[in-house]
This record gives C-alpha cells, sequence and structure tokens, in this order.
C-alpha cells in the first residue's frame, strides 16, 4: 500500500446519519488511507436529522435533499469527485442516477436497489455515464479474498466442481424489528429492502463471493426461503441449490435466525486437485488443501502469499486486519479507478472493484430465489 | 461405565477378513468393555481367505459360508449370542435373515441393505424374530451426540427452526476404484452397494446423525446428486435439501470429492432459543450458543454435561475419546440390550441403539435421493 | 466511539520516511477516526529523504531535523498540537525532550529509550512539562483487552494466581539483519536498541500487557536471554519467571527464533474462582473460564461484553477488528486526553493510555532481564 | 496395526479396584487389541475390596496382596506372564521388585516411586531381572507423538534450539481433598505421592513428553515450585527453565490449578529450520512450521504421515483416535516386547517404550525441582 498520496478525492454522502451504522463505516474505510476527503453530505432524509449529523462529523457543506446536493456540487469547482450512497436499498437507484448523470462518481452500499426494475433504470444511466459506479460488495476486498480468487484463477484447484458458501447471523433470531432496531425495521420491510430479506441482505454478499473467488458463471438455483419470525414479511432464512457453468455444483445459506452466528461468512471451493476455505470472522487466514497433501495454512502477509493479496494490505503477517481495513480496500481500488478516470487513463493492472454488473447479478439472484421459493424450489435459470 | 463385568457374550462375525476396515473396528468396538468374545466367523466369501483370516485372528471356529454357520452355531450350547455382519451392502440381508430367524442378535453394518426390496424382506423376518437387530449408526454413540440429543429434548434450544449436516470426505477425488483400493471399489459398485453412493455411504449417516440429534421428522427433501469422477457409476457429491414436519428446515451435503476433507461428519442445529454445533473430528467438544449469551463449550465429561453422555464415556475431560469409543458404545448398548432380552426384561432404561426402522429411514433416504435427483431435484415425500 | 468529531489536532512526526513500518501504522492510526491531520514531519534523518518522504505523503510543512521542527513548530500560531515519534530506539528521548519542553504533546512508540539514562533525562523533562507523554503499548488498544482488565478488576476471576505471557515470532530465525533488512538490522544493534534484543522488541510488550490486564504489581524476575543466531550482538530469545506482589506467579516467553510464530502475543491469567485467555493474532476472541463451569467465548461487542471494551469499538460483533483499530484506540484515546488537557478539563472517565511510568516500567524489566541472565537467573529486584 | 493375534498374554494388576481411574484405563489399554487377558489382581490393600472388585471384573484368581500374588503365580503353569501396577507413587516398588524378582513382565503407572531411595532399590532389582519394566509415560505412544520424534531425528527441524512444554490442569483449584476426593487425597499427600505435587503428578509426562520428541538431553533446571492452595502439603504448580546439552533451551510449566484447563498437555519444538506443535487434548493433529513456508497440518494417518506414526495407529485419518488408543499403543508396544524376550528375540525394530531409565530421569526431574525451589530457583544440574 506505498501509493503515493496525492491530493485526496473530494466525497460526498447521502444517508449515514446519526446512529447509522455503515455509514460510520464508510466514512472510516474512505478515511483510512487518506485518499478521500468527506466534504459534503445529504445525511438524513430528515433536514434537521441531515443538518445536526453534517455538524457533528464537521462537514463544510450539508444539504437537505440529495438532488439539490448533486445539483450545487456539480456546478462548484471544488464540488465533490465521488459520493458514497449508504442508504436504504429503496433510496440507492434515485442518488445514483442523479450524481451519475452530473458525473460524479458513485460508490454505492449494496444490494443495488429494491427493485430490478430501479435496477434496470440504474443500470441505462450509468452505461451513459461517464462516471464510475462502485459497488461495496466489501468482502471481495480481504486480502485472502483476493489471494483466493488468484489462486483459483491460476489453476492451483484444478477445474472447479464445488462451492460450498453461507452467511449466517443470529441478529433476527426474535423480531428485533418490534422492539425499536431501526437496523432490524428497514431491513424486513419489503418497502424499504424489496423483495428478499436475508437473502437480499446478506444471501448477496455470499453470492458475491462465491462467484468473485471461484470465477463461475451461475446458470441455475433452486431456493427454499424461510420466515421463521412470525409475522416478519420477507424471509429470514434461504436454503439455495447452485448450478454453474461447466457443471460445478453449490450450495448456498443465508440465516439470520441461527442463534450463536454473529457475521458467518464462510466459503469453501474445492476443484479436482485442491480445495480452498475462508471465513471472515478470521479473515487473516485461507486453508489451502491440496489433494494428497497436508492442509496448509496461508496468512495474510505469510510466506506463500502472492501479489494479488499483497497489494491490498497494510501490515505484516501476525498483525491481523480486520473488516474495515477489507472495507477501506474497496475504497482504495475505487481511488485508483477514480484517479485513472480522471487522467484518462485505464484502469491500473491489478485494480479489482465492484461494478454495476455484480449488483445486477445480486438483483437477479435476490429475484430468482424468490421465484424458485414461490415455485416450490424449482429451478429458476439465472 | 461402571456396569459389572460378567461372562462375555459369544460373537460370531460375517465378513472382515484380512484387510478390511470395519471388521477390525467392530472387533475392537466389541472387546473395549470386555462384553463380547468373538468365538466364531466366516470372514470371507472366499474359504481359503476365511480359513486364513480366523487362524490369524485365533477364532475357534471358522466357516465357509454365513449359512453354514448360522446352522451349526444355533444347534451349539456354546454357539454365538450375536454375530457382527460387516460386508458390503448388498451381504447385509442374507446373513442377517439367517441369523434372525435362528434367534441369534444381529449387529449390522449400515446403510441396512443394497435395496429397498432386501431391506423390506429383512424387516418382516426381524419383525418375527425374538432377536435383536442393531444397525451401527456409530456416530450417534459419541458421548456429546448423547448430550447434544438430551438438550434438544430437554427444549434448551427451543423449538428446532434448522438442522445443517454435512458428511466431506475427500478420497474419492480421483478415481481410487481404478487403482487397487477395495474400499472404493465396491463403494462405487451399485451391485454391491446399492443406487446411493456417497448418499448411502456417508449421506446415510448425516441423514440419521440429523435426525437423532434434532429429533424431528423429515417430511421431504430434494436432492441433487452429482458424480464428478469420469466412469463413476454412483454419485460422489449430494446436495440434499430438507424439510421437517412442525416446519423446520435443513440442508444436508454429502460429498467424497472434497480435498482437504478426511471425514467431516458436522451437525449444527438451531432453535428459538439457541444452537448446538458438533464435529466429528474432535468430538470431545460440542458449542451450545443461547441467544443472547456468550458461546458455551461444553466438553466430553465437562462441566455442565449430563447423564445421558456420562453413561457412554470412559475418561475424564481432557483425555479425549474417539472414533472406536463410539463405536464401542454401540456394542456397550448393545450388550446391555442383548443381556435385557436375555433376561427376558424391559430395555434398561438410558440405553439407546440404532434399530432396523433406522435402517429403513436410511434406506428411505437413499431411494427418495435418487428418485429427486432424477427428477431434477423436485420435492420426494419421506 | 460516537464522540462528536471536533477540528482534528494537528500532529507532527519524527521518523517514518519511507520504507518505515510503523510510521505508516502511526499515520494510518492517527487518521482513521479523524482526529488528527499530519502536517508536519522530521521524517527522516537524512534531509534529502526527509524531504522526499515529505512530499510523497504530501505534508504542508517538510523539516530536516526535529529540532528545528520543535522549534519552528512551536512559534506557528497553526503549529502541531502533537507530535508522533516513531524511530529507533536511541531517537526517542532527543525528540520527546524537544518537544515536550515546548509543551507539544508527545506520543512516543515503545521501548520508552535505548538506555535507562536517556529515560530518566526524558522522564525529569516530562514531569516538567505540561504537555502528555503517550506511549504506544498498542496491545492495550485492543477491545477485548479492555474487557479482559476490566473483568480482573471487577474480581470475576478471585485473586490472580498465575499469569502466563508470551510473545512469539519467527522473522529472526536467521541472520536477516545481514541479508539487507533495515528493521533487523537496528533490532539486533546494541546501539541503536539498547541493551535488549527480543526482550526490549517484544518482551516490554508482553510485560506491559501483562501488568495492564492483571492489574498485579511485579517484584521480582529471573530471566535467561538467549542468542541463538551466531553473532547477533542481543537476545533473540528470553525465558523469565516472574514473582508479584501479593503470590502471583508468571512466565514470560519472547522470542524472534520460533519458526512458525508472526506476532504471537498470547496472555493467559489464572485466579481463585476463574481464568482468560487472549491471543493478539485473533483479538476479537477472550476465553473466560470460571471455575466448574464450561467456558464462554466472550467476542468484541458481543453478549456479556462491557462498557470499558465497548468504548473502544467501532464495528458490531462478527466485524473483525485488527491491529491497526488497536492502534487508533491509543490516537484515540490520545485525542480525549489531549482535549482536556487544551481546555484544561481532567482526564474523562474511562480514558486510559500507557504512560512514561509504563514506559520506564519497561526499560527496568529490560535491564532486570539483562542482569538476571548475566548473573545465571538471579532473581533481581523491579 | 495387523500383527497377528497370538494367545493373549496372561496379565495381573496390582491396584486398580473400584472406583480407581487409571487401573480401568489400563484394563482397557490392555484388552483393545486383543494382546492380553487379565487373569489374576491383588487390587486392593483391603482385602474384602479386594476381593469385591475382583468378583465383579469376573477375574479367575484374586490376592489379598501382592506379594502372595507373586510367590503363587509364579509357581502355576498358566500364571501371568505380566502384571499392570497401577497403585500410587509409594507402592510401586514394592510390587515391581516382587514380580521383577520373580521373572514376571512389570508395566507400571508413573511416577517410577514416592522416593529416590525406592527407585534405586527397584533399578537394582529390574537390572538383575530378565523380566521387562514398562512405565506408563502413556503419552509417548500417540501416533503423532511418535511422528514428532521421527521427523525431529530425521532432521526435518534442524539443530533444535526451544523446548516449551505444558502440562495444564484446574481439578484442584480448590481443596478437593478435603471434600472427598480419594485422586486428589493421595496426590497432594507426601507419604504416598512423594515430594512432587503437580510436579510429580503431571511435570513428569510434561519432562518426558519433551525429552522423547526433542531428543535432548537435559543438563539443568532451574524451578520455582507453588502451593496455592492454603494447607496443600505439595506445590500444586510449577515453573521450570530447562537447559539442554548442545544449547537448546526450555520452558516447562506445571498446573493443576489454572481454571479451565482440563487435561492440557501441549508441546512446542522449534529448530534451526522449523517448528512441530502438538496438544494432547485433539491429539491427531501436528502442526509442522517449516520456516518461511505456510503451516502445514499433518493429521494421524494422513498425508505426509510416516512409518512410526502409522505402527501405532488403527483408524484411518479423520476418525479421532484419543486417550485409551495412545495408552494402548503402550501395551501394544509391552506386548512385541514380551513376545519377542520370551522367544530369546531382538526387540522388533521399531518397537519403543517408556523404560526404567526413563523413570530414573522422572524421579529426577522431581528432586531437582525442589531442590532448585528450595533455593530460590537455583539452577541444579541434572
Amino acid at each position: 500500500m506505498s501509493a503515493p498520496i496525492r491530493e485526496p478525492i473530494r466525497l460526498g454522502m447521502v444517508g449515514g446519519g446519526a446512529g447509522a451504522f455503515i455509514g460510520a463505516v464508510h466514512r472510516i474505510a474512505a478515511r483510512l488511507d487518506g485518499q478521500f476527503q468527506l466534504v459534503a453530505g445529504a445525511l438524513s432524509a430528515t433536514p434537521e436529522k441531515a443538518r445536526a449529523s453534517a455538524a457533528e462529523l464537521g462537514l463544510p457543506r450539508a444539504y437537505d435533499d440529495y438532488t439539490a446536493m448533486a445539483k450545487s456540487e456539480a456546478r462548484r469547482r471544488d464540488g465533490i469527485e465521488a459520493v458514497a450512497i449508504v442508504t436504504p436499498n429503496h433510496m440507492h437507484a434515485g442518488p445514483a442516477i442523479e450524481f451519475l448523470k452530473r458525473g460524479i462518481h458513485v460508490i454505492c452500499d449494496k444490494p443495488l436497489t429494491a427493485t430490478i426494475a430501479e435496477a434496470k433504470k440504474l443500470a441505462r444511466v450509468a452505461e451513459r455515464s461517464n462516471a464510475l459506479f462502485i459497488l461495496t460488495h466489501n468482502y471481495t476486498g480481504y486480502s485472502l479474498v483476493r489471494q483466493a480468487r488468484a489462486m483459483v484463477e491460476a489453476g492451483e484447484l484444478g477445474r472447479i466442481r464445488l462451492v460450498q458458501v453461507e452467511y449466517v447471523q443470529d441478529w433476527l433470531t426474535e423480531a428485533a424489528e418490534k422492539h425499536g432496531s431501526k437496523q432490524a425495521e428497514w431491513r424486513t420491510d419489503p418497502a424499504r429492502s424489496g423483495a428478499g430479506g436475508a437473502t437480499g441482505d446478506i444471501g448477496t454478499h455470499a453470492y458475491n463471493l462465491a462467484c468473485f473467488v471461484s470465477g463461475l458463471t451461475p446458470e441455475a438455483l433452486a431456493a427454499e426461503l424461510s420466515t421463521f419470525v412470525p409475522g416478519r414479511p420477507l424471509d429470514d432464512n434461504a436454503h439455495v441449490l447452485l448450478r454453474f457453468a461447466g457443471g460445478a455444483r453449490g450450495m448456498l445459506w443465508a440465516s439470520q435466525v441461527a442463534p450463536g452466528n454473529e457475521n458467518g461468512l464462510r466459503l469453501r471451493v474445492y476443484g479436482e486437485k485442491g480445495g480452498l476455505e475462508w471465513a471472515q470472522e478470521n479473515p487473516n487466514q485461507l486453508w489451502f488443501t491440496p489433494f494428497g497433501q497436508p492442509r496448509r495454512l496461508l496468512t495474510r502477509g505469510g510466506a506463500g502469499v502472492g501479489e494479488a493479496a499483497a497489494r491490498v494490505t497494510r501490515t505484516p503477517p501476525g498483525h491481523p486486519e480486520g473488516y474495515l481495513e477489507g472495507f477501506a480496500n474497496i475504497y482504495a481500488e475505487a481511488a485508483r479507478a477514480i484517479r485513472a478516470r480522471q487522467a484518462g487513463e485505464a484502469l491500473p493492472e491489478g485494480v479489482i472493484y465492484p461494478t454495476l454488473a455484480d449488483g445486477l447479478a445480486g438483483m437477479r439472484f435476490i429475484e430468482a430465489c424468490v421465484q424458485s421459493s414461490r415455485r416450490n424450489a424449482a429451478w429458476v435459470t439465472l
């Protein structure tokens, strides 16, 4: 991470007012490498809250709504160059479109939108914009996730046969949405989250990670979505079978009602020659299991770990990196991509970030899960 | 394990000649607590091998075939009281029937038989016999598996919502059956194994364990069976969705082609109030995850572990017990059951062993998996 | 971590030019919560390198030497309020004194100095200064280390009997100092590191952590220092016995020649009623082992974790925090302390940071280890 | 473990009556491979208890005292060929001498005796006897402990530098000896245990294991023994520094007062080229850490594990073996040695068992620890 530090990129933020979880994460991630400076925000749909939050954060420019912000910032010479959108899902497309239209790069939380219709509209705008669209599928930012992807790509596992992925939590085991949890409220509300509950919130992360590492193209899925907490309008558990092009098979489990699981995103990929196993809660370790040999424990920054991982890490082995560092890697990659675009250059070699295509794939995943589940877990083509 | 040791039960064995894996396991398991003495055997279908193996083991009475053995032993005053059947699947029903017919208790390897027809025939004979039929679903013998079952039964997890079970190996990653592995040969041969490959060999164990611990009744499954090694006539990977009575849902994964996995039988059960997690490869630990509290690590023989577990263990906590001890627990339970039956008494309280009903459920599981998979993973009622 | 963000504290840096490891860590740690802004530096003893590094980092003000920097910054109205000293040990006291004399707060790397004489001199200056001196014993910044300390303090372990601490690495297994490693060069050079090798570099961290968590006062130690790599003038392994006031006993192991260990700082504390176990490489977990009960796994941000931990963490449970977050916590505490001092207020409740007293204790630890080892591991009073 | 099973060796037992822990372990270990048959016993110093226990176990011949047993069995044509001595330490030498004098092989629990004087006396008798003396330092029986030893011997770690060993328990955290625990009573009683408490009971195991695997010769130690539970006449915690011939250094920690530790015997050995790490509570795994390469996890029976380990294991990888199997390996080795001795043959290649020399080394270890601790942890030559 030895890139020369230039003038930080001027960043704005939509959403992320006081009390929001993911807004604070984006701010730290943006700040961590000194590549972004937050200078403007429409931090809440409630004007007073938007202003109070901006004041608390010491933001030079506070806006009551994102459209005003987009218009105003686009006109300023020192206006924002990029914007982070950290609102609930139904509020992604609107601001993203406003900023993209004006050539302001967008860094947007996942899933892409609440509905497929919104997603398609956003995609059309994005295609015509010269600005970048970066989706924060942050788990792809982990150093050893990059390592895993590079190993698969290099053929160290041979042809991939199996992909087992799960993302398991317990925070919705009880009806938290009825007891004051803002996070639970919008995540269990179809109007704000869209058609998927656990499927959309965390299933999309698992799906994205599985595809990112395995490099496989999903062809079809069969899903059984369940809602275990009475009265909850969205699924809180998803069991999914996956078929990939080339014959690989997979299983995906997403749950928010499995007591004892905090943020259990785990991926296992097996090929003809070996396997890989990684778990987000201890992201500094990656098991490599070549067939017929002892298991090897790769560590972030350690022996046997290559360039794809080394370029997105900051500390020596044994000095653990975590969620914020992984998230910051998305911002670091975004900074590289934005600076290249600003300079009219091609994307620098090695830079990877989740794109609108990933977002559309995630939306299709949610839609297919819901369709399949309604049809008694019949296969749905992806 | 302080039961007074009486005269050992006289035991015979069918199969298990030189080079067999599971035969040796049965012999150690039978011997471990001093409750059985092996005195007769038809150890191989090849007469010379049968005799040589018997000589090597110092067996007093060697037979060339199991029918002769059943007839002869049934007539002797000092004839065997029980027989262990440790042949490939297609050779279970034949000997089991011969011995059951003659009132000799049968301890039989799983799965029950190679075909449903055989299973039904065996069931009819078993119903009419006064002898016991004990199936070695040995993983139910582990002390902490008993603990897990008891905790579910006592309601410590609340109503069960999710059952995630997997049994993952790697020894068939390549075509071992073509390179001299006897174990691989018969396990990939439909004539000897039946309709299920990984499904029958290890999927049945996973299924049995999931039902044993959760206490749930499976209602339907949807399965995708795969054969990844070219030319192999049976599945080497099974992905299965499960529906249980009462609304619980589950996933089962059985694989013999996942490099780096040796004998990875793992079970996770989650209810409204808490969860349990157990892995066969370190069977002396059981995670209990009450919702909203720190995870607790229960250890075999340790604090917080109750009577159901204590009665099937031999050493203090920290002195690990393993596969053979778990297997021996099935024999210890069998001994208690046999002695009670011989004495005309009811089964002593607490004694649990896998029965013919478990065997039939396993056969139905295999059949349903195969049916479902042929019908594109459609749901099949169990 | 919801403190309102005010104008960042203006920070300078001494040392930390291109290629330095710990300088980059300090910069990220200072930046992570937006509480500091780096505006000046004397980043290298080599003027050209100092200027080039400053340019690369975009520092407004670059100095060729720290004295000039101290003088100049102290005179400016917008001069630095605090300085981070990230040089090798023999270059701590000089700059620290210059800045403290001028009322500029000092955040200094450990160990305190290279020699006891320097340490005493520094202490005298610090006593007379109104500026704060903060030592980056960064491992005390981890959220669960704070939790552990709070649990001991609250009596959850009962009277402490045993403290087992170790800090184990492998990077000096071979003579890296002879093959171009700058880090290895100065750390094995008595002129730059002082009298302790592994003892000073990592032993002091282990010692500090053990005292921080246990709350015990060390009374004496017996040490056997070894140098395994031929020609190395300082110890690369330290075996230490510890006696604490009140009768507790301990062991400390510091090594840089144990292959397979990356940054293995591990602490175990046992009292009459229970124990605690923590390992830096997975800092998001803390074992609590109440006697006679199952082990409990506390997680950062998770159930059963209290206020002392909660105030120094940023993300929900399951979203791992690492080395940089722990380090940033020292900076966050420093910011709170500095702002309070600037406002003429008492240190806010709950704020904890390592002080000069910790630094002096570390120097005495190194000196005592060396003395004891020279006297055949005789006990030396602390 | 495919040795042809011949007529079992006739075994007697001294001690091990009802309620004893280790007696039952010896019986299972002796029985597990079918190489021994228990036919006689003096199971208790209390005649009624001796007879009742013998009856309960179904022993053909019960004796009131071991001398009578030795005399009688030595005269019988079908008398015992070997005897297991499983009494408290002060009752080892007496029976061992009686049986050795009469040419009956002795399998004896550790530590060798309660006093050095007894040990020397026993050694003199053993030297003159044609019978074997086998000490059950059972942890050397584990398959992966054999593997570790073989790897060190083969030079895979290079010249050894460091040996870190610990054996940590918690069962004497409180004064169990005052609340009815028979095990605690004799183990904390100098008259029955000798001069060492934790040092003798478990410290000797740790010391033996460290020497067994590292192949190093200990030269001196410095020990600090502590008694944390008031009124206990023997140590319950030992902190020991070790010096080995050739310059290697070590630490040994034995404790019975560390809450949360059940039977935590752990060994780490580091050399110039790599390291090994093993823990008894999960004995089926062995870490091999070659310097500069990823860690490798060796598994019992798995890839990369050699002949020295393979000859003392029974099940395939992933089918965990535990304490009883490890203990049974000592009996299996004893059987091979006894049969060879009976046949007038040399010890078969590969057979290893702990001998009287190991026992004497253990006694010297205890004595040196006590001496050193009394002299303020001064170095004592071994």
